[in-house]
């Protein structure tokens, strides 16, 4: 079982818990035919999937009561991997996650940085801005540029701080480097998702 | 002095001290032959007033070393009118500006609701929705319409109240009204750009 096959398939590739990604448009199911136990937010790849006997699709495992229905099935799997935290998965959406004694208690959904500068040129050309990941956040800003960063890092690292008071926070997705510096006493688990996989496969043993 | 005409022009229109509105594409400068202070963020406007003896640009008489270079004047005239306070302008942007013994301390930019919503929409079809203002943002929210409000509202008003401490926050724009309930000790003064005018003017006299 340690050694099963994970995949998690978003909009754009299959990722595979070897390291190895290929995109959904070259995927050929007939490349594998060990068991491979796979999430799916592509929906059309997740109904593909259905009739393949060594694909087991992870989605019936889990127990939506605990979350809610619309929540992505990537987000729920950062969720199974942790019992005490504060999940940040910061992807082209961020969602912030708080879970206490292995229970859901809520969570957001924050632009991701990359649609956040987007947010701010479509307001005014003016806004048009590079973020400065760098810049001190204790300090108020006196320029455009650095009130732009400021404004798209600032409010979300303080609302982070003051929900995650004893909790670590665990930091996942492309961008979680970006916020790691901000955030006392986060941490990166880059495979956060095949964690929280490993957690429901095991649980099924 | 105190029965000065003011006028705030924007992209869309000439706002007047007396509560009337004038779009930008129907002004005539002829139909107005008294004294107008004016600021203006319409750089066509600005300019065309410029050889009109009766209007009075107000920029000239701003020492801009107080702010930074590239600062809209509607904000520093926001700033102008306060001592000490956290000043919220909920537009098209939100700008967030610390003045302190009169000093602006630096300041923000955050999206305006209406452009965070579209933010979201651009980010997946799945997350377009109408933002509930009224969600408790002291319980993390448990479907997605309440997680994207609560991820609009709830970083900006937890960052407004960390750097707030004992300064009033003094709420002005259009969405002040959505804000106020949020942020504690917070009040709505829509006239604060006239009040800043009306300082600039009678520091000059």
């Amino acid at each position: 079982m340690n050694n099963s096959l994970l995949c998690d398939i978003g909009n754009t590739n299959f990722s595979f818990s070897t390291g190895r990604k290929v995109s959904v448009d070259n995927f050929d199911i007939a490349s594998l035919d060990e068991k491979v136990y796979f999430i799916s937010v592509n929906h059309y790849w997740e109904e593909r999937l259905a009739s393949e006997k060594n694909w087991v699709n992870l989605r019936t495992l889990i127990d939506f009561k605990k979350y809610y229905e619309s929540m992505g099935i990537d987000r729920v799997m950062c969720c199974e991997a942790v019992d005490n935290a504060i999940v940040v998965d910061a992807g082209s959406a961020i969602t912030v996650d708080l879970i206490e004694e292995g229970q859901h208690r809520g969570g957001y959904i924050y632009p991701g940085f990359k649609a956040m500068a987007k947010c701010y040129k479509d307001i005014s050309p003016r806004l048009e801005v590079s973020f400065n990941f760098d810049l001190d956040l204790a300090t108020m800003p006196r320029n455009t540029e650095d009130a732009l960063s400021f404004g798209a890092i600032a409010p979300l690292v303080s609302h982070i701080s003051s929900i995650s008071k004893t909790l670590p926070v665990i930091l996942t997705g492309g961008d979680a480097q970006k916020l790691l510096p901000r955030i006392p006493h986060a941490v990166i688990e880059q495979d956060l998702v095949f964690k929280g996989m490993k957690k429901i496969i095991q649980g099924q043993a």
